[in-house]
């Protein structure tokens, strides 16, 4: 009943023009994980750590040919944040000094969904093994993928971001 | 007995400074749901493409303040894949006149996580709406996160990519 509830939503939905959001979750099996010497999470200092990534040994062919890019980019899941934590606004790093954002208007973990995306130095492969540089990831995080970074699709060197982040960035 | 033993081989590779990958997949509600003109998959022309991204309406306020960035990061899930498509090594763009790759070397949809990752302009945001140019989605893919983009972060420009893929850019 149900479901033939929903499916009578989808239709209508569909009719007026607009789509439904999907009720049901995406499950995704992680294909490997991150070893580094970091153990509790941290704002900074991710720039110079080295960090293994091991990927399900069945995989590793599916790794072939990443070696001649320089960068990649990582999808993995921040899997120590309980749900309770979750926020809907947030001030950019804890900073009381900065203007509360919508935490889908900055990096935090916080999130919705705990998804993080970054772009790393790729060192070498070995095998199943990837090292890289600049993830910011601590030890034992579950990584759901890793894509080649394309300078022409993902780098956008001039993008627009508000005065308190440029502010912020030039200070670092 | 099947937990106790996980438990055990959890313990063993910590103790040899090993991480096990972990086994249980993460579940990931969408967020929102793309709504565009595209209905069916396509290899290119989607720079011109405009998109809504319609955000579930009680997470209206988790977007405020994303009106500040010129581009946005969108993670989706490729939701129309069948797993039985799922492939270990691909051909680029599907020409057979490409160097054979691993499926993570690649940007293809075949990928053993159903996740596509790019970034886009965000063109303007109403409350739960953002409308975005570029975003290579068809309609009613389920979008699981939204972040902002930041060069300082996201953008290498000087990355480097094989040499096939450079040649197949300057074509284009």
């Amino acid at each position: 009943m149900r479901a033939l509830w929903f499916r009578f939503l989808d239709w209508f939905s569909r009719l007026r023009g607009r789509r439904p959001i999907p009720r049901e979750p995406v499950s995704i099996r992680p294909i490997g994980v991150v070893r580094n010497a970091v153990t509790a999470p941290r704002m900074d200092g991710w720039a110079s750590v080295r960090s293994d990534i091991i990927v399900r040994e069945e995989l590793s062919h599916a790794l072939d040919g990443i070696e001649e890019y320089s960068h990649i980019i990582v999808v993995f899941a921040f899997d120590k944040v309980p749900e309770s934590e979750l926020k809907e606004r947030v001030r950019p790093r804890g900073d009381a000094r900065l203007p509360e954002q919508g935490v889908l208007a900055t990096r935090s973990q916080l999130r919705p969904s705990p998804l993080g995306v970054s772009v790393v130095r790729l060192l070498r492969r070995r095998n199943n093994i990837l090292r890289v540089q600049g993830l910011d990831a601590i030890d034992s995080t579950p990584v759901l993928d890793i894509k080649p970074y394309y300078p022409n699709y993902d780098a956008v060197q001039d993008a627009a971001i508000p005065g308190w982040a440029r502010a912020l960035e030039a200070a670092e």
